[in-house]
Order: C-alpha cells, then sequence, then structure tokens
C-alpha cells in the first residue's frame, strides 16, 4: 500500500502543494490582518541567509547602509505624477497618532525614493559627493487585494537601494553592475536559479523609471517570477526633489538616479524552482541547515557516534544540526527533513556502525552511499558541492526545455501556457504585448539574442520572453 | 589663537553637545514626520555591529530570530488590561487601507507580546514544544510627545524577544540569563559600557509584567540610560492568548512568558557614555571601522606605503578604512575621524616614511607614538586590545566616583541631580519614590548589595539606585 503523499503533488495542484510546503516546512503563516505574513524561524533562517550573502555583494560596490522612516508625508508621494498613480492604490495610511487625529496624514513607506530623495538633496552638494550608494534592509506595505504567502504580501522584507550619479552614464553602468553583479551573481551561485536578465517593456517599468531591468525565474509549473529589478530613475526624482551638485566648472546640475529592489518574494521563488513533492530542496550555499546528523536508534553507540560527526562537520565549517530525538521515529524524523530540505542528511545507525559506517544521503537526488566515520566531513564537503551545482544544471535544463522559440502572437500565447516563449520584439510590439495581456500572458523581459541586455527596445534584434507570472 | 571647538563643549551645554555630536560625525537626522529618524550610514554602520553582536549571544541561548506582521489588530491589544493601558496613548492607527476606510483599524506595533502570544498559542501544544524561544529584529512605532535622535523617537529598531516556558522557574531563569549573558555581557565586553543590572520597582514595570529586570548605564552628565529591559510576564499574557500545554502527566497548564528588548537608543547611550568634546570615541570590539590610514600628502610615496598599510592590516583581521583624499587638507580629515571616533589613526607622512616610520594616534587618550612601518599591523592588534579596555575602566571609574552612599530621601534627590545615589530600599519605598518623582529623580533599579539581582523587593537588604534618567 502506497503511503499517502505528505504534500499535494505538484502535477495536480502546484498552488496547493505551494501552501502545503510552507505549512508542512513551517516555513511561513498568514497574519492575523489580511495580506500581513508570520515568517518563522526556519523559513527565516533562510531569509537570514539571503540577507547576508546579498549584503555582502551590495556592499561590494561601495554602496552603504543606512535607514529611513516608516513614515512618510503623503505629499512626498505626489511629487513624482507616475510615482504617485503607480502606488496611491496600495497605500496604508496613518490617520491617528498619540489618540489624536494627525494634520497632515502620514503614509507607510511602499518604497522609499521620496523620503530618501528629500535626504539625497540634503546630502549632495558638489560632484565631490557622488555617487552617493545608499540601501536599506526594511519592510514596506502595499494594500493588496489578492495575496499569497512570499510572493504578494500587504507587508514585505526588503532592501531598497537608491544612488545619485553625476551623468547618465554612471547611473546607467550601477543599474546594470547591481542587475549582474549582485543580482545575477547571487541567484545563480547561492540560490542556484539560472534567472534571465532583460530590460521590462514600457508597460511593465516602475512608476517614475525610464528605464527597469529585471532577473527573470522560471518555477516548475512554468510560470515566471520578477526576483529582482533595477531601476534607472532619470532625472525625475532629482528634478522632483531638487537633487543637484554643482560640477567642475561650478554649473549646478541635477543628478540621475537609481534605485533597486528584492525582497521576500525571493523565498516564493526559491521555493517554486527547486521543490519537489517531498518537500523543499535548498541549495547549499543558502541552506541555513547544510546537513542533518540523525541518530536513528539510540543504541550501540549511536548518539555518541552522531554527537562526535556533528562536532568533525562543525569543526569542518559545515552549518550542521544535529537530531538525537530517538524518541521520536526516525521515519517521521527524515521526513521532517526532507520537507525543510537539508541538502545532506548523515544517518547514524546501529547496523552500520558496526561496520564503522553511516548512511549519507543526498536530498536532490535521494542517492544514498555509505561511508566509513573517519571520511564523512570530506565526503560531506565534496557533496554538498555537488549537490550546489545539480541543483543549478537541473534547473537550468528545466528552463530551456520550457523555452521555445515562436514566430507569432497565437504560437506566444499557446506557448506561454506551459513555459517560457521567446519572439522578436519587432513581431509583437505595444499592440501585441496588450492582445498577450488578455490571456494573461506578460512580456517578462526584452534580451539580445544572446541573453544580454538591450540598450535600447528598439534595437530590431531584441527578442521578447513572454509567459504567465506570478 | 584657540581654535573654534568643533563641538559644543559638554560642560556647556550637555543636549546641545549631544546634538552637535549626531550632525557632525555625521550619525542621524531628524525624519520628515514628527519625531522620525533617519539612521545615517555611519550610525547604520555601528548598529549593524550591534546587531551582529548581539545576534550571535540570543542565537547562543538557543533562541531562533523569526518575523512577525508590523500591524495588529486593534482588538489584540485590549486583551491584557495593564499592557494595553501602557501603550494606548503612544498608539498610531491606520483607518485607511488601498484607498478604503478599513472595517478594523489596525495599529502599528508598539511592541509584539499580542500578536506573538497569538501564534504561540497555536504552536505550543505539548510539553515538547517548551520552551519556545523566539527573537525578531524590527520596528515598531510609539507615538511620543517629545522625542530625541537614538534616545526617543517614534519609530525606533529594536530586538524584541519573546518565549514561553513550562514553569515560573525556567522563565525567571531564561529572562536573568538574557539579562546577564546577552545584554550586560554585550554592553560591558563590546560597548565598554559598565552597566548596572537589576530588578525595577512595580512603578516602573513594562505593561503586563510581574517582574522586569534592566541594564542601567550612567551618562558622562551623570544621567543614567536604560540600555536593555528583560520582563517575566508570568501567565498574564499566556492567559489572555491562551498559550497552553499539556504536561507530562497529560493536563493542561498555561506557560510562562518572557520577553526582552534593546533597541537603537544603546546608540544614544554609546555616545554619551564614551564621547568627549572632540566627538565620538568607539570602543574598538563595536567599531565598524577599527582603523583609519591616513596618507598626509601626496608625495615621497605616501600614498602607496598608506595602501599597502591598510592591506596589511586587513590581513591582520582589522576593520580599517584608508583615507588617501589628499586634496583635502590633513587637518580636516583628521578631525572628521575623531569626529567619528575612529579607535586608531595611522598618519603616514612624507616625514616620518623617510626613517621608516608612521605615527600612530589613538583616539581615547590622544596619545600618539611612531611606529616602524613593518610593525604596524602588530602594534595597532594590541592598542586596540588597549583602547578596548581603557574606555572600559574609564567609564567605570566615573561611574563610580559619581555615585554615592546616601541614608536619606533628601540625600539621595540632591546626589541625584549629578550622579547615581545608593539608598536602602526599605528606607526609600513607595512614597520616598514618589517623592523623588516630584524632583525628577526616579529608581533605576533594586540591587543586593554586592551588585546582584534580588529576587524580590522586600528584602531588607535590597538598595536602590536612584537618579535623574533619559
Amino acid at each position: 500500500m502506497a503511503k499517502a503523499p505528505v504534500l499535494t503533488p505538484q502535477a495536480d495542484d502546484f498552488p496547493r502543494w505551494y501552501q502545503d510546503i510552507l505549512a508542512k516546512a513551517e516555513l511561513a503563516e498568514n497574519g492575523p490582518v489580511r495580506g500581513t505574513q508570520v515568517i518563522r524561524p526556519y523559513g527565516y533562517g533562510l531569509w537570514e541567509r539571503m540577507v547576508a550573502e546579498e549584503d555582502v555583494r551590495i556592499k561590494a560596490t561601495g554602496c552603504e547602509n543606512a535607514y529611513f522612516p516608516l513614515f512618510i508625508p503623503e505629499s512626498y508621494l505626489t511629487r513624482e505624477a507616475e510615482h504617485v498613480e503607480g502606488f496611491s492604490p496600495e497605500l496604508a495610511i496613518v490617520t491617528i497618532g498619540g489618540g489624536k487625529e494627525l494634520d497632515e496624514p502620514v503614509v507607510v513607506r511602499p518604497t522609499s525614493e521620496t523620503v530618501i530623495g528629500e535626504f539625497m538633496a540634503k546630502w549632495v552638494n558638489s560632484y565631490r559627493d557622488l555617487p552617493l550608494l545608499l540601501n536599506q534592509w526594511a519592510n514596506v506595505v502595499r494594500w493588496e487585494l489578492r495575496t499569497r504567502l512570499f510572493l504578494r504580501s500587504s507587508e514585505f522584507l526588503w532592501q531598497e537601494g537608491h544612488t545619485a550619479h553625476a551623468s547618465q552614464d554612471d547611473a546607467r553602468a550601477y543599474a546594470l553592475g547591481i542587475l549582474h553583479d549582485v543580482y545575477r551573481d547571487f541567484m545563480v551561485e547561492v540560490l542556484a536559479m539560472p534567472v534571465l536578465v532583460g530590460r521590462k517593456t514600457k508597460q511593465e517599468r516602475f512608476p517614475g523609471a525610464i528605464n527597469t531591468l529585471t532577473c527573470e525565474a522560471m518555477m516548475r509549473d512554468g510560470k515566471a517570477l520578477q526576483m529582482g529589478t533595477s531601476h534607472e530613475l532619470g532625472q525625475n526624482f532629482a528634478k522632483a526633489f531638487d537633487i543637484v551638485y554643482q560640477d567642475e566648472a561650478g554649473t549646478q546640475q541635477h543628478c540621475w538616479t537609481t534605485s533597486w529592489g528584492t525582497s521576500t518574494r525571493m523565498m516564493g521563488g526559491l521555493i517554486m524552482a527547486h521543490g519537489d513533492d517531498a518537500g523543499l530542496r535548498v541549495p547549499p550555499r543558502l541552506a541555513s541547515i547544510q546537513v542533518v546528523v540523525l541518530a536513528i536508534r539510540d543504541e550501540g553507540g549511536v548518539v555518541d557516534e552522531a554527537r562526535r560527526l556533528h562536532q568533525a562537520l562543525t569543526d569542518a565549517g559545515v552549518r550542521v544540526r544535529l537530531d538525537v530525538r530517538t524518541d521520536v521515529s526516525f521515519g517521521r524524523r527524515a521526513t521532517e527533513w526532507e520537507l525543510k530540505g537539508i541538502p545532506v542528511r548523515v544517518e547514524v545507525g546501529p547496523r552500520d556502525l558496526v561496520n564503522g559506517e553511516v548512511t549519507i544521503v543526498r536530498r536532490d537526488t535521494g542517492d544514498k552511499q555509505q561511508c566509513g566515520t573517519d571520511a564523512v566531513d570530506v565526503r560531506v564537503v565534496e557533496l554538498l558541492e555537488d549537490v550546489q551545482r545539480s541543483l543549478l544544471a537541473e534547473a537550468t535544463e528545466f528552463r530551456d526545455r520550457n523555452t521555445v522559440e515562436v514566430a507569432t502572437i497565437d504560437e506566444a500565447s499557446e506557448a506561454a501556457q506551459t513555459g517560457f516563449a521567446r519572439i522578436p520584439w519587432a513581431t509583437l510590439g505595444d499592440e501585441g504585448e496588450a492582445r498577450l495581456a488578455q490571456d494573461g500572458v506578460t512580456v517578462r523581459c526584452l534580451q539580445r539574442p544572446d541573453g544580454s541586455v538591450p540598450d535600447a527596445e528598439d534595437d530590431p534584434e531584441v527578442v521578447a520572453i513572454v509567459s504567465r507570472a506570478y
């Protein structure tokens, strides 16, 4: 008799599989106020690792972290016309403070271009002050009608970078650097997600931007997830907030600004890019717990050996968890660690131990191998690298297998129901984009044929990647 | 002619000195909405180091980080009577979301006992689930009438720990462990602040707590600053939120909970405990920049040597900044790094370099020494430890010199105008506490004569530490 599946199988109902895994892997739950989320310790541990890995890459660009207020005067938002239009429908507004009606209501930040613009204007005087490179890790609020944990929530955690530059070229180069050297590098190397990079169409741009660059990933149901965006804001915010500098010749110039962000949405992407019917599969470089050492039964020195291996792996620099809860059945605990996607399990049982061996199981393939107890640390370290490579290769192969080249809008619409379609932008254009929208299909990004980011959308070689999306 | 002071001298006007240093060391500014704050990159870098050092100590207790929503239903707050009474006057309330009046207004969290209590109730079933140890790093909002950057702001950053235990003894032991092994250890060892630990009087307790433990520091104007508190909440929140577990005998029991927090207020404490008339003095273990290598002039290989020393110190594991802005006067740059309180400066000039030497300056005492270029890394590492010890010793000596033993309430009130007074609690009591309040003096904590935390306030040996406070 087959045992009942722990999760709804992906092939049966992908959205339900996603809800199941959030609950059973103890990742997140709905908060009491509509659309808010509680990130549970195991989920938050993964987010902490994302923060650490991204933060080091952000700082390597010369950017520094700072913190700006949660509350923004309503009037700030109205200074940039497209920006206010884009965010007004989603605002949460505080009207009462300290028991009194406020004279001017304050907005809970949906993003911080406006308030940071105000301070950039104070801090920038001369070309010597540029570039000004700021980032903050913060919560933001967008009052969403249809929410889904991690993917679209009323409150989410993110980093938002905001920079000011002396020229358009500098701003563009920096926005591209964030896209490639921070976001793509982190997503490919750490998350093992083979994201596409490209340029958004006018329709899909950030409100107030002159150009939006994006990283797009394919989920295991063939839909796209936008993993991060980097915007050239031109001089729009610099003009709205008076961010000016004196150039070397002594002339006042408006700055060119950028903004860029990634959020807890990446948690949803991670789950849906790598998860399978047994649970999450976490890439080892990200994993908050890379290895779990399980004592199968409290018998024949098993617990002592598990403790010894836990220490040996810790000493080898591995993030390792010890599970000696031998009063809980081994099967139940193995299922739990599978659900949580721990890359490698070291199972210590009395029978193997008689032969001086343990069983090592990799989560991605389920492959098991026997290993002498003295070789565990070396073998595990090799295996972690192997799992990291395999997950990236598997996701890349999946993406490529589910991407087709098409020549017509109808073909694009059909192909986009199950994966990505690539269609010449010259064939699609604004009108084709509007037609696809009726079928629930959007242009995820524009690329050059070699997968690089085009300088402009009117380049005749530009290809549009279209699909359904989260 | 003496040069004009960079900051208002502390002795002239301490509050103004504090405002000056916040601006000139580029630590923080007022935000546009009343009482909010902008933490600038240099200030935030110090906060990031506080977070890192505290976080590792919190995790060492077995506690895990999580994230709970910013928005709390108004009804949650009313479930614990003292709690709602304590926080109601300070609440910021969102009444509009997504363009519509909300059916139930939501509160921007002033603290998260209530919402976390709700989830603890879901997650705890059996004694096996206990203790449940949670912490979050988050922003909170308390609509304050009189605000001062870092010390009292409408929005601030903090960590708030929330734990549930099977017995009162367990809860008490954990709350004490946080006080001693996390807070005091961090404050003494990293911040070089010789905090007193003790128990709050009933009057000064957290709203909803049965016992509040505290760390209290003396500022250089003799006033006290509460640096962190750890609360035993008894079964108050467990009863309000139904946090129950089944014990080993199968009986339903209410949990015993704790909460504990430290905030960006510690930034204010750091500044006022160590700062002097030339600026901040940052203890090396905290410092985001421990050493700055300054090229005095671009002459005689100075810039190359500065770069080499920067690399050598980086390789020695020191957090070091290179300053080769030789187009800005050396004096101006030296003043800037003094203001920012960088513990050690390595000044590389053409004259010293001819003799193969550089000048090393320690910020705390201003002492200068010549050092051969090859010995800089070793000397600097020693010096950093020495500066750390000296700052703690100096603050301890200052605190002890400004603390007096008194026998009467009048004496206590007088002594508390310039420092701390120690008076037997049996002499003071609730009535004496009320009388001192009229003079703006509060009981900071109750201690046993040896400085340890008393189990109860009716212990006849208990001493009250009283002073003015921030």
